[in-house]
């Protein structure tokens, strides 16, 4: 079997659990990596990678490479993408694609030139919990959707540092769930409206961002979604999702670390939802390459689109404006 | 011990259930009941009540009467409880005072003059799973409350022609969840924003009302909180309540039918959550009407006020002018 | 109507809750009360009951008197309940019967004769949660039952000079649970082989009783049961019970004090089940004299016989010659 | 880093698992495997592994090798042992050892002369979900131990071919349970008594079988345990442990397929625990041979030695004794 040959640009922590994910699998070959660290680079070498790289443009020059996986800053994203889709290689990106919406649509244009495959990095659409709910719904088990609920905490905000470049909360984190609200009842939202404090933190506020936020999204058909996030979940990662509709309601609850009840005198303790996304998105992330790859290999549409990228980015833009202007903004009004 | 002599205006669903509770304590005699229906006095009369009228004004003519729980429909309670105020009989009155914030004001008047007990049926605050939430808060285990989040569904719309007189879904339902949140956290509403759609049933529609709502608060001090409401849900009545903050969150889950679980190669499948407030909130019933017979008799003030029913009032129409010009309302626009 | 005229006797813990759900129905009327102490008919009255005495045959000459609920203790049931039957009056009696079997089926020839209904105090066989169990396993949702699991568990044991009269641990308190092992599946037990142990308390195991056991049973057409027991469960009272069989299996969970979980970094706290049989079962008892009282106006089987009380005591003994033997021992080893 | 050398004899089902596990670690080479099988060598080749034999000496004289990992039947593990140990190999052997308890010895004799590490394959003591209980007991979180409770059911039974040969359900599937009686509280079993009944199917009754199963065991220090086995639950793979002790209990439950809840007009369904021993106990079959590769080496003890296979199958014997005679048995009556 003809292994596809794919690289990686930048190792950080997505970076490093997609290049373990891929050198599990057989139908593929990571020849090179690039990472301006030489750190970073060294551990891909340790675990078998032969070529390690500290600039991009060196990467792409392999004639051999058909495809890549970027991970790098998202202020290279677009940069990259472009680069890529014009040397003709498939392409997995993190996301956000960029964060100027107009940046998104040149970028996507030059994909669509090139033909190459452009793959978006929403890892929670393949999480099982999400997946049964989804399948669910397709189904018909709720009936017609009426509301999707999301709850989406983390247990400790990231570096002000980072947390300065990310965009905002909006952009940085709900748009996972901006992505998931669309992805689990197939409907485009219409209109936003988004509520937010900085409960946690001075400096988080100082850097004009906010760490709790409340966001009613209404779709196109008026179904309606709410999104509920936090920087700082004192218990840890919460994950939950709900889809109530006209013959029921699917829920989709936290996995918790292990399932050991102790009953004592002071009441019965179990233990916390597994502590981060590393951890609760493990098999997410495994499945999503392997549906990357499989849309390469197999030359079918990719299961998260360009389009998907800017949808959700248009989304978080319209809730920065409605927190902004303390109104709902409709998702058209941001071009 | 000297009992204290009640009588009951209004026997319909909500009027047996105080009747049942206050037949069965022993500080209590209920001397007297009034309903227009003949059939629900008979009720009363095989319960052992020895006088049943007709007319409202019969009853407060009671000399002995010492205080009347008010249960007829919503558009009479502002003009009873003027005249009970004005008879000096203490007062339990089902919420709402009335659908019209000056008229509220007006009783309030009326009320405060006659030094008389009022207090508003708002049933939940008297629930285990709320007062045990409620105490958690306070005791600081969630830390400083960041977000409240209420799910409030029932299993099936009233009648729509109780639906046309009933004020509408926020003041008839949510009202409930908004004086929830007022409790929860103990403190006061600013801001509301409201979205709602009528999706179950076009009568509903017609009537200018919805059958699921969103709802969006902001307290005083940026504490969030966010509704959902359903006049329809397939498996039931749905009562949830959460509570996030600094240091952690509390959950109150619905109460189950009962807590089999049935394995077999179709899954496991376990029982509904209580299909609804009676049976729900039976016992909360029970409490609250022995709250306020204890506050009768002890000369204490009452654990709901008019003022808290007055708010709730509040928060309900600025939800109702949200959802007209959709957009935030502060509740201080409403007067 | 006509309501039943009955008379409690003993007016201990249970007899008072006897006394409380009688007071409640419309179809009864508890003409005399009967405890050697003044205190409990002075409680009796203060509740509205008209008479107290202090001695069992004054009860049993009030002519009017239709039907007797016999609370006393344990060794006065089979001489209670013989007179009680010479004299024609219906009986609901706490179990045990007697300790002693031969005494029982002497008791039971002279209930037979008078043709009175007698009926015993298996509070457990009216709970919400074994009924469904049992109404699921008559439906075949388990298929062929193969085994019955039951873990009956209390806060405390009972105060030593209780246990020394109890006539042991099968006969007080696994008694519960073999009537259980009967009646959830209608199946007749053939063989007993009981392990125990006084690991709690060194008095419990001076006074030659055992506070921990483990019981295998196994029914006449080869189908286990499994129970286990402890008289101090740290943690409070565990009622659980799980029938498995050819098509799954089902469960009956504790009911627990409230539902609320609490998240913190120390991980998910929630509530103990509810703390003892008095809360427990406060449903079940009032559903049991429900029974005896229709059984009686209606002139119909009762639903626990005496021979149901014969049988558990039988189980009980053969337990307890398994325990001193340390084999199996058939249920028909005991005459 | 210099990799370990090993082979492995035996690519059934469990032989599978652990080369894939094998594969993953950069401490480890697997330099052959050895099966009779042409498809099961082929299956290796494809991973990569170099080497493929179809007979064990063959791979025993690969001087080369250090550690050799056996999955072979039953029947032909204590010869395999006892070759290796003689060949000075260190040796994962999967449970049981033999049948034989005097052959068990003697193989174990040659084990301890050789001085290499034998190691017995039982999985579960790596579970995640039983570490954790085991870790809450040893931390003395429910206090002295009073009884442990395991129930282990089987979603089918194995062919009967594998069944005649298996030397039945004690020494098959219950052996597991034995050890981890004997792990979870780190006692030894002192009595046994043991009753079954083939429930499931005829041919299973014919082979001299049973397909369930209640064990009693009484730990030397009087410590209680139970057993309940079954070789089919409709319901799936039933994995639940509980210790109760004098300050509490605690469970692990199963851990189900996802924690999606479903709820509509039916009830609330929910997933299945997830299916079988492969899926359940994957992280339990790497955790397990990552710990024997790092006994050999650290040269440390090894985790579960040949004493511990020995006891659980001397436990097996005894409740098959048990069965037989209708009575307890003490382990130590099998010799």
């Amino acid at each position: 079997m003809k292994k596809l040959k794919i690289g990686i640009a930048g190792l950080g922590r997505i970076g490093k659990i997609h290049l373990n994910n891929l050198l599990e699998l057989n139908n593929v070959e990571v020849i090179a990596v690039m990472d301006p660290s030489f750190e970073a680079i060294k551990y891909a070498i340790g675990k078998g990678v032969e070529l390690g790289l500290q600039n991009y443009k060196d990467l792409l020059e392999i004639k051999e490479l058909e495809a890549i996986v970027i991970c790098t800053p998202t202020n290279t994203h677009a940069d990259y993408v472009e680069i890529a889709a014009k040397s003709g290689k498939h392409i997995f990106c993190e996301k956000p694609l960029d964060l100027n919406l107009q940046r998104i649509n040149d970028v996507l244009k030059v994909v669509e030139k090139s033909k190459i495959k452009l793959m978006i990095g929403f890892n929670r659409r393949f999480d099982n919990e999400f997946c049964k709910v989804k399948s669910s719904v397709k189904s018909g088990f709720v009936g017609e959707p009426y509301l999707v609920k999301i709850t989406s905490r983390d247990p400790a905000p990231p570096p002000i540092e980072y947390i300065k470049n990310s965009g905002g909360l909006f952009l940085d984190m709900t748009i996972h769930d901006f992505d998931m609200a669309r992805f689990i009842v197939d409907k485009e939202i219409q209109e936003v409206y988004a509520k937010g404090e900085a409960f946690t933190d001075i400096s988080i506020s100082k850097a004009g961002d906010i760490d709790t936020a409340v966001i009613v999204l209404k779709y196109t058909d008026s179904t309606l979604a709410i999104i509920d996030n936090s920087r700082k979940a004192a218990y840890g990662y919460d994950q939950r999702l709900e889809v109530f509709g006209s013959k029921g309601m699917i829920q989709a609850n936290n996995i918790m670390i292990d399932n050991n009840n102790l009953f004592t005198q002071n009441g019965v303790k179990s233990s916390l939802p597994m502590n981060f996304f590393i951890e609760r998105y493990a098999d997410a992330y495994k499945k999503e390459i392997i549906d990357f790859i499989d849309s390469v290999i197999n030359n079918r549409e990719v299961s998260v689109s360009g389009i998907d990228g800017l949808k959700s980015l248009q989304i978080g833009l319209a809730a920065k404006k409605s927190l902004k202007e303390n109104r709902p903004v409709k998702v058209d009004e941001i071009i």
